[in-house]
């Protein structure tokens, strides 16, 4: 978790404008964190931009967690992604982007290591109690590098 | 253009961090522009992080202008967006936006002025050269200010 917040630190500057942390990582469900403060928009919630960048953030760093569990060493681009709106967020908020299930990420890493390019289809999401307040779907790209 | 970049830094601070500036407005196209350095990753390109914010940005100005133009006092929030990042972006970047054919703004504002809010589907995009980078829709949702 150290590793991949000091990862995004240190490849994606702004995210430390943006306040990202790594919240928790179970194996399963990655969550990354910001805090309302410098997200803040006139509204009083969170800026939609400083929303779909952690949604983003926390599918391409499940990615690279993936990878680096799986001992491939690969680089991370998102392709193309698909954002809700549904609720304002006026408070800190946490983004949360689940593993698909094992057999495609098999196909997913298996692809990869043959033709050294692979796809992965990743949903994500911020909620407000227990209401999805921002759903995302994402398509990451990785290019095996050699 | 001076009054949507100022409104812009007061309203969404973040976009003093992204850099943001207007960089031109004709009438009929907003264009946003970010400079690389703030927004750049590791791979020496933009973050997509920044390029959906300056594409989402450009669709939040042109309807600002729209309503401004019409007179119409809302409040503006973006409800859903679609983003391909077609192309890595190596150098600062401009978001561009076009108003949508007359009928569609005509049907925009009469609808937010009788039923008090009305929805506007966007296009913008991000060039590299002549070639598209990033393409853009996204759907705002205008609140009347009574």
């Amino acid at each position: 978790m150290q590793t991949l917040e000091a990862t995004l630190h240190h490849e994606i500057p702004l995210t430390r404008a943006l306040g990202v942390t790594v919240e928790d990582y179970d194996g399963q469900v990655l969550s990354l964190k910001a805090p309302l403060e410098p997200n803040i928009n006139h509204k009083d919630t969170a800026f939609a931009g400083s929303l779909n960048a952690l949604v983003t953030l926390s599918g391409w760093g499940l990615v690279w967690l993936i990878l680096k569990e799986a001992g491939i060493a690969a680089k991370i681009v998102i392709q193309d992604s698909q954002v809700n709106y549904t609720l304002p967020v006026a408070g800190d908020f946490v983004a949360c982007c689940r593993k698909p299930d094992p057999a495609q990420l098999e196909r997913f890493q298996a692809m990869l290591v043959k033709k050294g390019r692979a796809r992965l289809e990743l949903g994500a999401e911020i909620r407000v109690g227990s209401r999805a307040a921002v759903t995302f779907q994402g398509r990451y790209v990785a290019h095996l590098v050699r």
